[in-house]
């Protein structure tokens, strides 16, 4: 557990922060303030119109945000291309000064660049790239699922419908009626929520399958209802 | 137009030396010779028992290769994975050395590989890594064609079931009958026939659906009639 600060600047509502919301409501960790300066001085449940993250302060800037003693930045958004916004560099690297790790799902990994990387270095906190993919390459190979066990893949008409949404939902659900169950993740706002996961946008096309193939199979061996969450669809652009 | 010889060793028949047979039968290059020494002393059409390629000698090594005067070495097999077995390296090392260009669609760029690299920089001549993906990527942008263009997709239920081999035959045909059309590749063995394309299987997933969409767009700008080859299936590994 740590405590999160996310910066969501400009895009702190329902659909382009899905990031940010999607943290909020199902991460394991504590967010303690949300960046936003259109949206400083009101809560995150005001912000969002909802019933969610009420007594979370949604601030200006890092320099506030400091003030709540998060111990690491998640950025919240995930702009069209995935690139940094260059508006965030300051940001990001006043969080690497003060000593917050950082967590990204950006398409550029913020790890390979050099002021951000040579930051961190100096100050030895960890930037985690979280669309990294697996340096491994596999293609399917058919195998079976442990009999017994049942595997659930959420698809979805677009981008931004739900489909993680569900798959957490049931897989809450399942838990909470006492099954062995699991959320397995493929992109970065459900790997940032459960801590690990496949980046599927950011794995080459003739591996996806294979990939995604070795992750269930993992989870199948473990949990008795796998609830995966899908990516794409007919009208998404990717 | 330049003489092509291609390796194919321990491949050379319909379904793994597919990108070989491709080559042969639609390829604007003329074939000089195929290395298989599993076959070697036979002609094309005798080892794949049909009436292709009469005369085109299939020969032992690379050595014998030269004796037809090959321009460039294309790589006319694709192994599961797409890496390269070591024990080609030395054909392809004696291809450069004696002035071949090469042409390969495996996984693993021959250009990056330093070996290879340094020789063909010392000889001057050229790899061609046909999988190499654009520099650029580009999510897909829902634009709309050429009013008065016709764009078809060739799909499938497995890989090597003919795709390519349609999309061909109908834009060969669509030609003869006098109609603007064109064949666009998506794959390893149609880019090396058509001299471009897009190497779908080696795209960020993230990306493909805009790449593509940028590659027919192009196509349609100039042509009535865009046969595009498909890519993967729900039988495919891939």
């Amino acid at each position: 557990m740590r405590r999160i600060a996310i910066l969501a600047e400009g895009a702190f509502e329902w659909h382009y922060g899905k990031t940010a919301t999607g943290v909020i409501r199902y991460g394991k960790d504590p967010v303690v303030a949300v960046i936003d300066s259109t949206k400083a001085g009101q809560d995150v449940s005001h912000a969002l119109g909802a019933m969610l993250g009420e007594g979370i302060p949604v601030v200006h800037d890092i320099n506030e945000a400091l003030g709540y003693q998060p111990e690491a930045l998640l950025i919240g958004i995930a702009p069209m291309g995935g690139a940094l916004p260059e508006a965030w560099r300051w940001q990001i690297l006043t969080a690497i000064e003060a000593g917050l790790d950082i967590i990204s799902g950006l398409h550029v990994f913020l790890a390979d660049d050099p002021e951000l990387h040579a930051a961190a270095g100096k100050r030895g906190v960890t930037i985690w790239d979280v669309r990294r993919p697996p340096a491994k390459n596999r293609v399917a190979q058919f195998t079976p699922h442990r009999p017994g066990s049942h595997t659930v893949l959420i698809v979805g008409s677009d981008c931004a419908v739900g489909k993680m949404t569900v798959a957490l939902e049931l897989d809450r659900e399942a838990r909470e009626r006492g099954l062995s169950s699991v959320f397995a993740a493929t992109g970065q706002t459900g790997i940032m929520i459960s801590g690990n996961g496949l980046p599927v946008d950011r794995i080459i096309s003739d591996f996806v399958a294979g990939m995604v193939e070795e992750m269930v199979l993992d989870f199948t061996g473990q949990y008795d209802w796998v609830f995966v969450e899908g990516q794409g669809a007919l009208n998404h652009p990717g």
